[in-house]
């Protein structure tokens, strides 16, 4: 039995998957604040063509340029592992695999779409991009993206987090990336957060108003987001792909798919590709993994919001807790946000998918059970699909079941020893978020439609 | 052309490579401070039997036993790659190749004997391992390897480290290990230098000191040691192994091999499998590099010596700064180490092996330049190979030699990004170190044979 499961370089997927493709119905579409739907057009001031293209495409595959696929062999395919450690620890039957895309420079999964929106940035000559990073995953990211395609990056990072975590700060300037502290006087929208709270310790909706407004300002310069939108979900398929070549290479096809759930690109990256198995009658459960304390899926509602804090973004139909929900500061910084994807809401709407929620304590346990029986040591947000698997690799050694799972590890957690010590410390909480908060930005929402 | 050479694990080396069965000359004797040999015996208060045998065997291949093979089989065989991004920026006709021992969980190449120490300790009844660490590389290392063989590990963290490194001593944690910062009160030489000064900020001496009292006044608990020894340089040849067959798949050979060298088990990793290779003949370089700040193969002397700070150890015949050398602070810790391994002295004073000593900030200039062509950051030890192959390169491209390159990628630079920072802030100072200060230590040796 081998431990890990290698693609050639030859074998990396040449596209990527749109499960636009297969939805049972069209994606609802983005709206203006007014109720009017979005054109492409709008799009055209902050991101570049081919990338408002994939956003709007319902075309099954899409080819991942040759230029991109050169800078992601830098560390892909990456490696499927068999946790066997982990099985035995478990006493399970069911057979554990997963994705490591730990691998990658900046330690996650985030670069596969980096890469791609530099580098169609790039080929419409924009010199310049912007975005916002709350832990910095994602700005180091685009920093490392940017560094290879040669265009400018400057990353509005949340100012407590800037101030917290000066090793993710550094990470993106040593691949030559400008990091601000954010809310800046560089913009107006800094400016206006300022002159009301001079102390503002920032927050990731008024570095993305940051951000954005840099990129509509400037002919130079364009924004790009890490999560939550189509074409970033799109970009992440690559993870799904190889997994399912990669398990055929040991004659295997999961029964479960978990992956942690935020924005949804982590979870659509390894469970959309699986989804057209499915849509055609083959049995796979695809489980979006989430906090308990900002349980989007699990108990949010289905309608139109805005992707930001502010209300500054268009309105997309996805399961929301309210644009105006805070949730409470646990550890996987990449779950905390009040929405999701568009396509993984509106699949899970119309039961395609699942969704479990589980509380931050157990998501630790799984994550050191993990590093003490594997040897890697998971980001927090990883911890999460980790945990499911665990919960249901126990549930096989009970009932018996052999099945077949995989998880997707999509980041280590190398820069977040700071929450597994407090763990040890015992000085982490769960949160069950009390429904009267969440009932409470809900009453927010746009009317809409 | 493929970025990255892999192999599959069936490939995995089944043979460590002892580099003494091709030595010309047997090594040089282990000495009590009296000057009488040190008999093997001497050593099985401390080490199982296997590492002893291990330490003073002249056979040339020793197998790796199945046990050791299945861990290390987590991450190996590790990648060798292609650095073509590094090699157009710097428009050299040398082709430049690197191990990546950065993949292994605990992000260096030390696991490899972390994982065979552990192994041999269990199998020989051991319940617990002592050892020391500075930055806690090594510590970490040996707390995975322990984790992995149901041994607890203690480790004595240098004092100021384990304030000023808390990701570290928490990565050890995370394995299950004890952390301690030393001087300690748990020992007798611990709490002699507490009495000295109740404010010591420690040091690796004193930590060795604490974890050798520990093993030797313990029948169920062993010490382990990372570098420097035989049998640690001996595990460490799996990764020269795999590298000769992975450029052998690209039908390639290297002109030259550049590694980090502190204790010398990192360099003797890589180097050490194709000295067979010159000891027939074929023309090789094989380049350990050091810092200029901690010269020991440049500016040092061969002559025996402590291997520790203390004059506790027994003397090996060794390049040595003299045992009370203190090199200045600088950031790759692992290169601050007074004297050598006896094996790579004993070579290099026979004219077999090179080495070349590099100011800091030239080795950081080579870490920024290979993280922004490469992506991977690099440990600061690391950085100090990459230096020097860049230097080559460099001369290469004056010179129109298309020269085959390689070097080692001991580990990634994810724990060592304060040091970057200083780097980008202007901060990081060159320290040639005044070869009074090292005439003043060497004046100190030990008068033996």
């Amino acid at each position: 039995m081998k431990t890990k499961i290698l693609l050639k370089e030859a074998d990396m997927p040449t596209h990527w998957y749109n499960i636009v493709a297969d939805m049972p119905n069209p994606p609802a579409p983005i709206l203006a604040p007014d109720g009017s739907p979005v054109t492409p057009d709008a799009l055209s001031a902050i991101f570049p063509d081919a990338i408002i293209e994939q956003e709007v495409s319902a075309q099954r595959w899409i080819p991942i340029p040759d230029e991109v696929r050169e800078v992601l062999r830098l560390w892909r395919p990456s490696p499927l592992y068999r946790a066997e450690r982990l099985e035995m620890a478990l006493k399970t039957p069911a057979k554990i695999y997963f994705k490591n895309e730990a691998v990658s420079p900046a330690g996650s999964h985030k670069p596969n779409t980096a890469v791609a929106q530099a580098y169609y940035n790039k080929l419409q000559g924009i010199k310049r991009l912007a975005t916002e990073t709350g832990a910095g995953q994602w700005g180091c990211s685009l920093a490392l993206a940017g560094q290879l395609f040669d265009l400018e990056v400057r990353v509005y990072m949340v100012k407590v987090s800037y101030q917290q975590k000066p090793y993710r700060r550094s990470m993106m300037q040593t691949w030559g990336a400008e990091v601000f502290p954010s809310p800046t006087d560089i913009t107006q929208s800094g400016r206006h957060i300022l002159q009301q709270d001079a102390d503002s310790p920032g927050s990731l909706g008024i570095a993305i108003s940051e951000a954005v407004e840099e990129a509509a300002g400037r002919s130079d310069t364009n924004y790009a987001l890490g999560s939550v939108l189509n074409h970033v979900l799109l970009h992440q398929t690559i993870i799904g792909e190889e997994a399912k070549k990669q398990l055929e290479l040991v004659g295997e096809y999961p029964d479960a798919i978990y992956a942690p759930c935020g924005g949804g690109s982590n979870f659509g990256g390894i469970a959309f590709p699986f989804f057209a198995d499915k849509a055609a009658g083959k049995e796979i459960d695809l489980v979006a993994v989430e906090p308990t304390s900002c349980p989007t899926l699990t108990k949010g509602v289905y309608a139109y919001d805005y992707g930001d804090t502010e209300g500054l973004t268009p309105l997309t139909k996805m399961y929301t807790l309210g644009h105006d929900f805070m949730p409470p500061g646990i550890h996987a910084g990449g779950l905390r946000y009040h929405g999701d994807s568009a396509l993984v809401s509106q699949l899970y709407n119309e039961g395609l998918l699942s969704a479990v929620a589980i509380p931050q304590l157990e998501t630790f346990e799984a994550g050191e059970l993990f590093s003490k029986t594997q040897g890697i040591i998971p980001a927090p947000e990883s911890c999460h699909a980790i945990a499911a698997t665990v919960r249901e690799a126990k549930r096989c050694a009970e009932t018996g079941e052999a099945k077949t799972l995989l998880f997707n590890l999509s980041g280590h957690g190398h820069f977040d020893m700071s929450s597994y010590d407090r763990y040890f410390k015992g000085e982490l909480e769960d949160f069950d978020y009390p429904d009267d908060a969440i009932q409470a930005s809900l009453s927010h929402l746009p009317k809409v439609g």
